[in-house]
């Protein structure tokens, strides 16, 4: 174990032996970079590791590289990943749980279109542990449901507003996961006819206010020959896509093109929010995702601007929350789906 | 109990005398017409009755016009409605189920602003029997996952379609009602600053498909000179409003103003009920309601086209349903909130 606990030459994690019984390890597979934990009965966080989504490669790549940050977070820890009671794994797409395939796989590069054993492929890696799959989002919401912005409500809407735009409900205290592909608020249409969206279809939410649909449109208007900072901000942060961090930046400097997208992309997220309550009248909203997290602080209100107008029952307004597990939300909701009942 | 086991002078019902304990009644209030029915413990219709709601009058003369359609269709099963177990009332707004109280009426005529004591009110006039409320539409769909077209499915989505879009959630066997006021499926933005709804706000589903909205805007069309046959129909059917059978006729003879109409809602249904199955993944959908009872049948595959282009599961499609109960299902609903367990 001495070995295990010792990484780029100082030690970390706590040193002692780890436990197989009582320590999972989760895995959150995003567009951009991929997040591990190993969390403690508890939830607690005892080691983590976050990598770059490989950008070509496919799935046989993603696979290694979801295995090389489990195996960095475990080593944090102080433990190997054979010795984990069990694994789970977040992903951006619809999850047969009792097959561990992954389908309808959106915002990861090349190859996923066939259905994907990846706890099957990604259990031969680790060995000894137990792979369970679930959508990251789902788990994401779980994780804050149980730990974060969502304790003291029956029943939340979490919205991962970041490359796409995802969803997860917990309806009365118990995940809502329909026929295995619940959530999909990206998808609902927020206008007939509407932009085209990442995955095929016109209109979607996510058309509008998916991070990576921003850029396509940010694109197109820079060659259009529209000023904008944000290329320039995306090279300074040695960038190859506007992340977060560079909407931001751009935001805070009041680029036009910028606000102009941002807020197209609010008013769609306001009025979606607002169909979802009126479908389901849940008591609160938890917001995450790259820019949910990065923007939701100093947006909440517009968010807020754009959905009030809409809801049907104007004196009870949902409880509005910024994910408080930060990035790790969906890694720590992977490895709750895989082990710790809390 | 012989008189009133007789009316308009013919002998009706099954002339046994009721057992208090075994009977209950539930009536069903609409924009249009008020329907009632006496239904004993396995939801068997023992007796029913259909009143006009009142244009004017406001909650005074609909509470004295519930009652009488009540009284009308005990006295068919052989009753008094003092004799009933328990009185349920499917309502179109929001309901208190502890208070009784009814608020955001929509669709009735005058003076429903204010949350109204609708239970307490109708309970006198009944006497001895119990008064519960529930949302028309909610109890309409609880009725046809139990006894209608939605038995057989664990999660439904019912939609109401008819002077308002109402909608009803059953998630695995358990009806979803939110804080209250779940299932507003009509006040779902189906077009960001879109047409005004009668709620007052804007793009709202039932801006678009509620009759009463498609009356509204034909008769603009009309008016600035529009061909159409839909008002000439109206006047022969001695109708005063656009009603499920004036459209339909309308539709038969291919009138090109009911047909842009009708197909417009059509589009934004299909789009909106695509949304929710995206967001809830539940297995059917149960279409009712006068527009949806009336057109469903020939039209049904019109909705799905307008669907099915948006479903992000594009390999599982919800099943589709007409509502089985008919023009009784918010009755029988409502009967069944009152007491029969089935």
């Amino acid at each position: 174990m001495a070995d295990a606990s010792v990484k780029n030459g100082h030690r970390v994690g706590n040193g002692t032996p780890a436990d197989k019984a009582r320590i999972w390890g989760g895995i959150d597979l995003g567009g951009t970079k991929i997040e591990a934990v190993v969390v403690d009965a508890r939830g607690e966080v005892l080691g983590r590791a976050r990598h770059m989504t490989p950008a070509t490669g496919g799935p046989g790549e993603v696979v290694k590289e979801l295995y090389g940050t489990l195996d960095e977070a475990s080593r944090t820890a102080g433990v190997k990943p054979v010795k984990l009671a069990g694994v789970g794994v977040g992903v951006p797409g619809s999850v047969d749980a009792n097959t561990g395939m992954l389908s309808h796989t959106a915002n990861v590069a090349g190859g996923w279109d066939a259905p994907y054993p990846l706890a099957s492929d990604l259990g031969d890696l680790v060995g000894g542990s137990k792979v369970v799959l679930g959508n990251d989002v789902q788990v994401a919401v779980a994780a804050e449901y149980k730990l974060g912005a969502g304790r003291g409500y029956r029943s939340v809407l979490g919205v991962w507003w970041g490359t796409g735009v995802g969803g997860g409900l917990v309806l009365n205290g118990v995940p809502w996961r329909g026929q295995g592909s619940a959530g999909e608020i990206g998808h609902m249409v927020a206008k007939p006819n509407g932009a085209r969206c990442g995955c095929g279809r016109r209109g979607c939410l996510e058309a509008y206010a998916g991070r990576a649909c921003m850029e396509r449109k940010a694109r197109a208007a820079a060659k259009k020959g529209e000023k904008t900072v944000l290329f320039d901000i995306m090279r300074e942060k040695k960038r190859t896509r506007l992340s977060s961090g560079v909407w931001a930046s751009a935001l805070k400097q009041k680029d036009p093109l910028a606000t102009r997208l941002i807020e197209r992309a609010i008013d769609m997220l306001g009025a979606t929010l607002a169909s979802v309550i009126n479908l389901l009248d849940v008591e609160a909203i938890v917001l995450g995702g790259g820019l949910g997290s990065r923007l939701g602080p100093l947006y909440l209100g517009h968010i807020q601007d754009a959905m009030h107008p809409h809801l049907f029952i104007t004196e009870r307004k949902p409880a509005m929350r910024i994910a408080e597990l930060g990035d790790l939300s969906g890694a720590i909701g992977a490895a709750l789906l895989a082990g710790p009942r809390m």
